[in-house]
């Protein structure tokens, strides 16, 4: 198998589709860029799907192309963690929509021979799990032992379960929704309007021209960014110090440490981010709603589901507050679900279940070791 | 005294100054633009300075010049209301920096002749405090019966006190906070990038041409709006409604009525409010620490006080929470300072006390009066 240029990082793959999409287009071809770790056992029953979130990508256990930097989730997949190459055949995908391989609308679209920008479809959280399916077609994986994301990539693990109830062992659903709030909608229009109002915008037909949206871009990263984070954290973080100088400089320098590192959080990103991607990952989440999908009733989506899940929240994750995993449990149980649940505390808010917290390490541990005994 | 041109809506004096600025300037000529309700008593006793918040300004209980619209605090100035023209003197001054007649970024800068812009200076709350001083002295008022303020204006209200402690016989402070906190810096940090962002900005020289910076002033409101709503009262207000359409779009329009709300809250604001001036303010408030004033210790600042507090602050309010109200009401009982302070309970969020709250009316009522007795 390991021959097989299917496997291994930094693999690419043109599928043929159609994907009927939600929105009503149909998306041909399908491009999908991911990684595998590990290999499938013979049996097939060592899979172990992960998603990514908003801004994340398929490099879970790898270098970013981009930044050099490790993968994103080094902490939960690799050597000796919870999910671990010696034990599970782990897949990650970029999700369609994002900007690290998988169709996007810097893609070409195919009918005009040129990138799509704000040609190509509105996608939604269920259509990236519908691609992630055909991968692993491609790929020969029947079933997965696990499905496990946080934030987006949780509501994706969500959507594997109710969508393909009979694919997914276990779902592990980390500082997720079910359904993306008022207040989470208003966020990621701002992050919107930031990007539109760039005159480099310009419609999204900005590939090519060596000036993106960067401005707007960062703008929308620095709003988004102070959502993932506590207030309480931010205040141990930063506080009131200042950055690099003695005093207040009674001007609009970056006096504050925490201006200068949302500054710096708000330029980087758009060394590795397209703006246009942005706008449809966030249309995505805003769009997701899991209990419409299901007639209304959140429980729908789990009826008959004989899949094992395990909910996990933060208790200073304000983003998707633990009040969001408990309607996720309370839906379970009315569906008669096997789920555990719980709240960890962590000073770090929505950002959590990228840090260091070594509770949730022991949590996806037992739950996954628990389905393997 | 109702044909002194001093007293009355509408008023606007040019002080010579100088004012002495926190930041080492000096700003010279003071324009104050403010209006007065109701008549000073032969004592003097019955003034009642009414502070606004951060896009805030004179016009507490008159229509406001450019938007038609009434006072911004109709709910708690005006007849039969807790602070009554009938028996208060009442005093409410647009503060330095911003927009609407007081000295700003847009006044002519005496030693060029053309509009300060950036050139202005950077100014603090106790700055803006001070002005207000000047404004008393030439209206011939020597002491407040009461100072008051939500928001921004509660901070003045506690500069008011620490700064002429003489002069003020109560504050009322609501939904305050006697310094901002890193996430309140993060906030107006995205704000004031989105604002440098748009082109039309021009290092803040925009003024004349006819096309100032509102798409990044826009973007600023837009996402400082959401900070003064709370997510429950967002989630009741729209929900994830749609806005004049029976299904999602599956495009970029503002499918749902946060969005709707939340771009309409962005561009009427363009209309009323200056792109440089909003800098200032939050820039202002950034730079607002009261503990700091006094050598790093709050209760410092109220030292041997006797004015009355009343610190009121609402539970649903994640700008200001009620954390930061107990701050200051610790800092008052340790200076041995009278205080009363109540947690009122209100959907609204942080906006609650511009809202219909008749609990805040009657704790401001209670105490004005109690204060008369």
């Amino acid at each position: 198998m390991t021959d097989d240029p299917r496997f291994g990082l930094a693999r690419h793959v043109t599928l043929p589709g159609p994907l009927a999409l939600d929105g009503g287009g149909r998306l041909s071809p399908v491009e999908i860029a991911y990684e595998t770790y590990g290999t499938l056992d013979a049996g097939g029953t060592n899979a172990i799907l992960v998603c990514h979130a908003l801004t994340g990508d398929q490099h879970v256990a790898s270098a970013h192309p981009k930044t050099g930097k490790p993968g994103w989730w080094t902490r939960m997949v690799g050597a000796g963690k919870p999910i671990d190459p010696a034990r599970h055949f782990i897949v990650c995908a970029n999700v369609l929509g994002s900007c690290l391989g998988s169709s996007r609308p810097a893609s070409t679209d195919p009918a005009t021979g040129r990138p799509y920008g704000m040609s190509f479809p509105v996608i939604t959280v269920r259509d990236m799990v519908r691609a992630q399916a055909m991968l692993l077609d491609h790929l020969g994986v029947a079933v997965l032992e696990a499905v496990v994301g946080g934030s987006m990539g949780g509501m994706q693990a969500l959507e594997w379960a109710a969508t393909f109830h009979d694919r997914v062992r276990a779902a592990i659903v980390i500082a997720s929704a079910a359904r993306h709030s008022a207040q989470n909608i208003a966020f990621h229009e701002v992050g919107r309007q930031a990007i539109m109002a760039d005159p480099n915008w310009r419609g999204g037909a900005y590939y090519g021209a060596g000036d993106p949206p960067s401005a707007g871009l960062a703008v929308a990263r620095m709003a988004a960014h102070i959502t993932y984070l506590s207030e309480a954290g931010l205040t141990e973080k930063f506080g009131r110090r200042l950055q690099d100088r003695g005093a207040k400089g009674f001007g609009f320098d970056a006096d504050f440490q925490v201006e200068s590192y949302l500054r710096h959080q708000g330029i980087s990103f758009t060394d590795r981010f397209d703006a246009n991607s942005y706008l449809y990952i966030t249309r995505a989440l805003d769009y997701f709603d899991l209990a419409e999908e299901h007639g209304g009733l959140l429980a729908n989506a789990f009826r008959g589901s004989a899949t094992r899940f395990c909910v996990v929240s933060f208790d200073t994750d304000w983003l998707y507050p633990t009040a969001e995993s408990r309607t996720i449990v309370h839906a379970l149980n009315a569906a008669g679900a096997q789920v555990s649940f719980v709240e960890l505390s962590s000073p770090f808010g929505h950002d959590a279940f990228l840090l260091d917290v070594p509770e949730l390490n022991q949590v996806v541990d037992g739950f996954i070791r628990a389905g393997e005994a």
